[in-house]
């Protein structure tokens, strides 16, 4: 998320009571978890081993627990609990709004896009122009719909990141990290019925042009699809994933999160992703390999009686 | 379900024009189908091979097709079609009702908890305080919220299960066992969008307190989870499972019917659960193993290739 | 599609600026992709690999971009591209309508049915005595309900099919076919909540009487149910498929496009079903085999390591 105008970091360690570090007269332009941190911006980190990958990353300014050596040119702001610092600053600067109506007065609906009965759209949410939104879509605060984009009925754009702060010693073990990212569709994408596209957590989700979507296709937070990739139906792509242009994934295909898929690859249907996985090829499987080679594994599997039998006539030939 | 009021076995046994047997004098105060059954219940039978477990069950009155002995202190009433006399009294009892409007007047809605437009809440829903319910959500009649929940846009909160019985000699096999059963929901549950919980049949549906779900995620009727759970998208459970205190199931997991996962137990994305596993493992694949056996199996999968030429070796050097 | 009259072809020819060669005097009576041809329809073909399959269906008339023989009785339309003529004889005869309330005046709707609140039903749409449609519920324009129908909470019925054609020349690689088709649920038929049916492309998909599906169904363009069908949670049914009677799709089964299932038979869960399968048989895994087969594949994998040793073993006692 950027800020709407840059933010000192004096004001910032007033707010959050934090002792400041570095250096102190600079301003952050805004606030990403480490996924997607730029220059200027604030990010946070409370376990060690994550100091060094927060501290050396594109982020300007580091909301931490400990004091550490800060980099040149960087700023630290100290403070006990750094997740609980980053959830007062997403709820100061994008307050929970709520809707009073289905279409928000707030939100930009191009003049030739037509909204069925039934759609819901959130506060400062773009829609461009000729798009069709079919009944009973779901667009939450923020979002940016493209031109020439069709959602299909019961779609849900800009639900809330499924990524939580895990600590087993509260009576609840899972305290939701708010979301303030987006979720960007970009010119002449069309998605089917019943998917859902979480917004980023501080950044964009992005559902790169030409892009088809079939029904019941489920995006995480963060996840970044290139142009004309094909989804089809029920596959599920998780948080923070990377598709190239051209990606095809057949129906009900895993994706696990935080990795990449090169341009133009094809994952064949039920296939799960574990781990990133290059360009220009095609996979198979759960966990998936490239396909040529799972498909001899699966042919290998088939001769193992015609193996066992060897054996056994042998023994018996040989006497062992 | 329980009834409102202790109903006598004289007046159902008019009311069903059955034979009573047995305690006769006794009053029944709930109706469940065998998986749920509590003393004071009716439960009912259709087949000799579920007799015993009828008779022998929790349940204190048997509607049943044969006239069988009967255990002391219960009750037995007999009748042809013991099905059609459990659907009479359910539909007696928790008649259709309908909505004529998107919030029923008789639901029961925490000051402080927000609603988003398009929210459809049915007759006798109890929802807490300080809940969050997205826009298009259904929640169907007699289901109970606790508070600090949030329930992502366009997911369904007591659908009917899905329980047939099935009889081909019909033109139509599969007869709906009607729904008289709820969903709960306990305190500080978050479930994201798309999602469908059904109610129980009987009983209760229950997401126990501190769980967090995704999107598109399928809970079955009557299913149980509890504290802490964590299901990725697209994990569907199927009905009457047990899922104990911070279970985590991973992206599109299946979980087989009336089965228990324990404690802790983590099952990996894509897994299928076919029978109960036990507490505090890990399990990967369809069907799942634990999932370092799992993985071992793979590896020797790998070396079959190497066994085959192992063996084509030998077979040249001994001449076989 | 039928047309509402015959069209004759010289209209035609003047309306898609084609050379009309053959049977020119005739009139055409529908239009349909190739895979549900009837005579009388109009069909487009424009790659030479397909020419011979259109010209030998039971089309009569066909729009094509070569001058090529034409079957005798037969007519061709000989246009620059025939996939933009398709286009525009859909949108001429089947032109987007929209919808100012979420429940058309042009729909038929049986007295005895109930809607609840948040239901859309479209122009044109039928739907028949005694059914019950759930809280937001989506069925499309010209969709067919029969009697006696329960749809649960948020489906859709008559979402466009995902059926594209690609040219990997254009900047957007996919360009939709636009739908004309139906969705045609008959009677006694129940559906989960939260399922997407999508319409024919230009026939209809059939779910036929009797059939029950759970929650996240998902049902492709032009797929056709026989009677008394059962589809557990998440099935995904690719486009123009065919199921026979009183065939069982348990939980997250996967079937792909354009194969046929034999009546009464079961796929077990989370199975893939990549071509045709016979009747009366169990299937299982992705890809899925015969259940036994599958199965003993299954107990050969956990023998490997026996195998390995037994070939350790000789090799220590032969001395190889």
């Amino acid at each position: 998320m950027k800020f709407p105008s840059p933010v000192s970091l004096s004001w910032l360690s007033e707010f959050l009571d934090a002792k400041l570090v570095g250096n102190t007269g600079a301003s952050a332009t805004g606030i990403n978890e480490i996924h997607k941190v730029e220059k200027g911006d604030l990010v946070f980190v409370d376990h060690p081993k994550y100091y060094q990958k927060c501290l050396q990353s594109a982020a300007s300014f580091i909301i931490i627990n400990q004091a550490v050596e800060c980099p040149p040119g960087k700023a630290l702001l100290i403070v006990e609990q750094p997740f609980e610092a980053y959830l007062k600053i997403v709820r100061h600067f994008r307050p929970f709004e709520g809707s009073d109506q289905p279409i928000s007065p707030r939100a930009t609906i191009g003049k030739t896009s037509y909204l069925y009965p039934g759609v819901f759209v959130g506060n400062q949410v773009q829609i461009g122009e000729r798009c069709m939104i079919h009944p009973n879509v779901v667009i939450m605060d923020h979002c940016v719909i493209g031109d020439d984009v069709v959602i299909q009925a019961g779609t849900v754009i800009g639900s809330d990141a499924f990524y939580y702060n895990t600590n087993k010693n509260r009576a609840s073990w899972y305290k939701r990290m708010l979301s303030c990212g987006r979720v960007v569709i970009e010119d002449d994408v069309e998605i089917g019925a019943g998917c859902t596209i979480d917004r980023g957590v501080s950044g964009d989700t992005v559902i790169g042009s030409g892009s088809r979507l079939d029904n019941m296709v489920h995006i995480g937070h963060d996840s970044v699809l290139g142009k004309n990739c094909l989804l089809a139906a029920q596959v599920a792509v998780a948080g923070a994933v990377e598709l190239g242009n051209g990606v095809i994934l057949w129906g009900q295909v895993g994706i696990n999160k935080t990795l990449s898929i090169g341009d133009h690859t094809v994952v064949l249907a039920q296939s799960g992703v574990g781990g990133s996985i290059e360009a220009n090829k095609i996979y198979f499987g759960s966990p998936a390999e490239e396909a040529s080679v799972k498909k001899r594994e699966l042919v290998w599997i088939r001769r193992i009686p015609e193996l066992w039998h060897k054996i056994m006539d042998r023994g018996e030939q040989s006497g062992l």
